[in-house]
């Protein structure tokens, strides 16, 4: 994978207007960005400068293959895991000490992650490695004369706005996700389980998405939720249960789908059977809703316009109490990001670049809950859609 | 699920005797261990004082299905996702002084996680939150003349030991990983993808380990290794392509399963048709090598004696060059804990109720990688081995 100059240039630029002369980054998700890699584990650490060159990566020897395609020319690899009981912190910091002596940064101004709680998985899913309050000790002790700076604003707003090769890799991811809702239409009849459901657009995403051109690594996060549990699909996640799927009930899809550290996040709707007219209508209307809340995005409009524009559109046709939760967030380096929201308080304005879902719902305990959720990049003229899959409720 | 009075009773002597007064907790491995429940987000609060009685949680409300099992009679909920922009940390502030002037804990020993780096994912497993340096700077905020002290060693060596009803839900996750291995076993084939073995495996967990009496929420993570990759298997998890089996070769699968945050870390080789002799010799001596350290542990042996037998054992067999990683580590709470580690240099003694993997291997570019991996309970007699599942190479 060639190196993302914009990006480097933008992550410089944002660095040098507020004077830091390095950033040094553990979490997976701000390694995929700045230097275009997913570690596995999370137990890298990434050095950038301000200066037109120096970068280096301090990664496990176990994660030599995951590092090849890293931008930086300085890779330099711990042994990790270990026969031995020694620790590898005391390696790490022989590398963080020779690097600060070759780029001239012992009382440098140094950002570093200090404040992010949701955390992107690295691939190793099973088990994510993140800074805690000691990592964060440990890293200020190694280098104790230097000025330490949380510099989570800077990376999240740096996040934000994504450029045209990181685009490229959500489409794919995109393309993964778009895998697994078909094969949901497909599958969610009367009598299948929504564990049998879950399992196979796990299966279709992992499989199909592993053939595609240019994917490495993938991971697969289904949930189902179906008939009286379909109105609670407005949660964080929903979980996926043994329930059989009955003749008129909805079930619900939430799907993110990770492919080399670019995240998708989207949601379908499927009537087991034949519906309910109210099914039908509150289906119509958020399909509606979502179809004019993507219309009115382009840059230089407010973020709370889409929302606006979903909402006027759901209360018109009677489903005023069925509304829930906000219109959108930012997507991207994580399954949830938090610029931009699609909320009614949020007056800041959309800008090219920025990846954000669109998923108005409704839920009701009386028949069920429907959201329609794709992931969209702003552009100058509008919004591109990345999700390429039907939208049908039977 | 009834309240685990060993466990608590655990917690409440440990804060006494090194004089805690409480414990705030956030990471939902810790939250599992102390109140009974699997947080769905990780934005979870527990308090637990080393009196007799109170404990509370704070939890999001969108999570009352989860908490609804809790120990803890005094679960508070904030609302969380909200609609507007509001900070859910102000309502978490509200209900933490209160509980502070209730149970008397203004200036008290407060103890806290500042140092875990690895977490175990939550039931939301695409999107981890954790205490991070800030989240840690914003508990020490609101309790400002309280004296907080990072109580990790406390907690590690807590869970370490598992009480009998720790070991009841574990031996529920190893059922459900069974049913993955059984699974692997069958279809381990000559022209089969690895991503489509993984996609089996995780089908037959799922399904399978839902309809378990007992089983609320689960998370599945395959990974398959094969031929040229299997070698490599002894990384700290392997990562599965699209690669197809071909006849002869060896296929490696890795799988954590997470039951309501209880996990199994398991492992099965299988050969592709038919195994070269030196695979056999191989997968015969890592057989034996496994039940012969698994016949030497018991309550007060050191932990490095296991990893030795196993070793003479391969190393006999004319196996030295192939040994390259430890025989095993702490399970339970999480895919893997600190204690015990079966490695050489470790003198500690097991003690009744440790659980540990139990995992030699072999690894060679010549023919792959062979690894056994069961998870086991350190018993006064001997070990009880939590996997029901054949070990067979064809």
């Amino acid at each position: 994978m060639p190196a993302d100059h914009i990006r480097i240039s933008r992550i410089k630029t944002a660095m040098r207007r507020v004077g830091l002369d390095a950033l040094i980054l553990r979490l997976p998700e701000n390694i995929v960005m700045s230097m275009g890699v997913w570690p596995m584990n999370g137990f890298s650490y990434a050095l950038i400068t301000s200066q037109a060159g120096p970068t280096a990566l301090i990664a496990p020897s176990c994660e030599d293959q995951e590092m090849a395609d890293c931008w930086s020319a300085d890779v330099r690899f711990f042994t990790w895991p270990r026969l031995e009981m020694s620790d590898p912190l005391e390696a790490i910091r022989r590398e963080l000490v020779d690097l600060a002596a070759k780029h001239n940064l012992k009382h440098a101004r140094i950002g570093y992650e200090g404040s992010f709680e949701y955390v992107a998985p690295s691939h190793n899913g099973g088990e994510v490695m993140v800074a805690c309050e000691s990592s964060i000790a440990y890293l200020k002790s190694v280098l104790p004369k230097a000025q330490w700076t949380d510099a989570s604003d800077l990376l999240n707003n740096l996040r934000a706005t994504k450029t045209p090769m990181e685009v490229e890799r959500l489409r794919i991811a995109h393309k993964v996700a778009a895998m697994g809702l078909r094969k949901f239409q497909q599958s969610a009849q009367p009598g299948i389980r929504e564990t049998e459901l879950a399992a196979e657009v796990y299966s279709q995403c992992l499989v199909g998405g592993m053939n595609l051109p240019g994917v490495k690594h993938l991971n697969v996060y289904p949930q189902i939720s179906s008939g009286p549990n379909a109105h609670r699909a407005w949660r964080p996640i929903v979980s996926t249960t043994k329930r059989r799927l009955q003749e008129g009930e909805l079930a619900v899809l939430e799907l993110a789908v990770c492919v080399d550290g670019f995240w998708a996040d989207v949601t379908r709707v499927k009537a087991a059977g034949e519906p309910l007219p109210i099914q039908r209508d509150a289906y119509a209307a958020v399909k509606k809703a979502q179809a004019a809340a993507i219309k009115s995005i382009k840059a230089g409009i407010r973020a709370s316009r889409p929302h606006q524009v979903a909402t006027d559109i759901l209360i018109k046709a009677g489903f005023e109490k069925q509304i829930v939760h906000l219109t959108g967030h930012g997507v991207g380096f994580r399954y949830h990001e938090p610029e931009p929201f699609l909320l009614p308080a949020n007056s800041m304005k959309l800008r090219v670049g920025h990846v954000c879902s669109v998923e108005p719902g409704l839920y009701d305990p009386a028949w069920g809950g429907i959201r329609i959720e794709d992931n969209v990049v702003v552009t100058a003229e509008g919004a591109e859609v990345l999700t390429h899959a039907a939208k049908k409720l039977t």
